[in-house]
């Protein structure tokens, strides 16, 4: 795995080259693992003109570490528990003769910038910007097949909740529930706070769980994702108690099962961030719900649970391939409760079949 | 409640004027959340010249929040979601006629300050520093109340792990059996992530649970805690499992215990930080367990589990009654395992019979 981590960091030095940047320094938890392979607390990644090197502020055993860190890799760990690695990162960086440093400065804190330039002050601070999080966009096969194993992992506990009673449960037993079954079948852990939500709950998008119990007739909307090996994806599906469902509640379901499947459809590479959006919106739109809608149609999964691109009506760009995304509309109508639908795919071009659903429990409308 | 928040802002705010401050913002979540009752996500605190204004994203409900918003402290809810809070709170600041703000550098990041100085040139920014975390340090009897609930429920959960077979299970089971426990008994979650290490690991600071096995003979170290309306403890003990201890076991355990009640013990208004860690690590030091114990030994509790003040060899300041802290000394022997034992307390005074342990079970050496 390490040729990975080096050929990541070899791209990103190019990029700082080529905008004059002498050395690099990663402070983002999530663009560290992606270059490093880890991320331990606090640890700082220099790409410095001779080496790279793991800033860490303490022995890795006392610290609770994601992943290991690429062998190739120099570690540094700073001889006190009270230094500031990035300060150390920038004495290392002018001991390699670099006269300039490009800095995240959207993860940089105004502090840390003044105590780097107090320390440092031959050292010209630039900014590095979201070079790593665009890097981190299209993703390779070995990241896609962790998204893959977790997707199957939250399919699999999504799966068994569904085989068991649920009527007089709370949410949040609900929710510890699931959680418990993603960690039985492998993830390294939940991939964000699951949401269960039960009829006038139902529907709203990161809901928080609470103790009201499952009841006949209720909408019961659910979205877990597991987080494998660091990657993390999502799947929401929402669900009828009891016997028959509603009239209103079929319609519902059958109007975001259509938004959904019109965000779906418009995955593919060359397709503006913004149409993914409007292709889901304007389902939901046209049948009147145009206020309190969700302000974006999905958004990209990796490291991180919400990551670059952003499907929502003012993004720039377009999708590529190998871009793994969700798709997930949902109404909530106040006081009733609502429907979300939401899946985890990758987008593929059509010669290899389309977009790759990850997430697939089945979206028909189950009365449980 | 309310009066305590604007009590809470109407310090924050004398402190701001006596430095020159016209208006402050807050943007550390824990800081608007002590402030103003909760901190939906991304939101900020303005306090302004003439008015108090809470800034968010988008509409509540779309968001996890923590806590409810203070109900006399105005909403501003920004009109579409690509707006930054900060900014806008810096055009409310401008509309009450401020000249200068007051941010918290050492939270704020270099691109929100810039955009900031590029939006409103006119508005002079000036460094808040860590004023709402020392306002944070001492609680008052409702904060310590909740702190205590926390407590309560945390040691519930670990005494009737405790009662259950243990032997042939798995760290990361017993985690999650342990944080399914303290939200069945009314917390709102885990305050941080349980850690859970049996036979070689146990003893480490911050372990994450592993698939390995509880074994006969083995140390168990457990830490846990609650989190009780935002307010989140901490308890951390070390079992042996098997009917008799070894030699060895019994005596680290002996050593780890002195060390931490001496800790325990001289916690008092007006002791020094760095007193409190040298009266608990010099009596693992003088045993011969100088290298590699942990950077502090111990840390205020409160709406973070990590705040002010570090119990640690470099630290500056003295203790205060009614500021909670851990206390939690422990030794690791590489390839053998170690013990830790860890208590939240609140400092009190003498006359008011000394230190108040919340967390109150046995630190016996228990035989499981």
């Amino acid at each position: 795995m390490s040729e990975v981590y080096a050929a990541r960091r070899a791209r990103l030095r190019e990029r700082g080259q080529a905008a004059g940047n002498q050395s690099t320094l990663v402070t983002r938890p999530a663009n560290v693992r992606y270059l490093a392979g880890a991320a331990p607390q606090d640890a700082v990644l220099l790409l410095g003109r001779s080496e790279d090197i793991l800033v860490c502020t303490g022995p890795p055993e006392d610290r609770p570490t994601d992943g290991r860190p690429d062998d190739t890799l120099r570690v540094h760990i700073l001889p006190g528990p009270a230094g500031d690695p990035a300060v150390a990162a920038a004495d290392l960086a002018l001991a390699q003769h670099a006269e300039s440093m490009a800095v995240e400065e959207h993860h940089f804190t105004v502090a840390r910038h003044r105590a780097l330039r107090s320390v440092a002050p031959a050292l010209r601070l630039t900014d590095l910007a979201c070079a790593v999080e665009q890097l981190r966009v299209v993703k390779d096969e070995e990241e896609i097949s962790c998204l893959r194993i977790g997707a199957e992992i939250a399919d699999q506990a999504l799966g068994e909740l569904l085989e068991s009673i649920l009527v007089g449960r709370t949410e949040r037993h609900l929710a510890l529930e699931l959680e418990r079954r993603l960690v039985d079948h492998g993830a390294d852990g939940p991939a964000f706070a699951t949401s269960v939500a039960t009829g006038p709950n139902s529907g709203r998008r990161a809901h928080r769980p609470t103790d009201r119990r499952v009841e006949e007739g209720d909408f019961l909307s659910v979205c877990l994702g597991a987080t494998y090996r660091g990657y993390r994806c999502e799947i929401g599906r929402t669900f009828v108690i009891g016997t028959t469902p509603a009239d209103w509640q079929i319609e519902l379901y059958d109007l975001v099962f259509a938004a959904q499947r019109a965000g779906r459809q418009s995955l593919a590479p060359g397709t503006a961030y913004r149409e993914v959006d409007r292709a889901a919106r304007q389902v939901l739109d046209s049948a009147g719900y145009r206020e309190g809608l969700p302000t974006l149609m999905g958004h990209g999964v990796g490291l991180e649970i919400d990551e670059d691109p952003q499907l929502a009506p003012a993004a720039m760009g377009k999708l590529d391939a190998c871009v793994p995304v969700t798709v997930e509309p949902g109404v909530h109508l106040p006081g009733r409760g609502g429907v979300r639908i939401d899946d985890t795919l990758v987008v593929r071009p059509e010669a290899d079949g389309g977009p790759e659903l990850l997430t697939i429990t089945t979206k028909e409308l189950l009365a449980l």
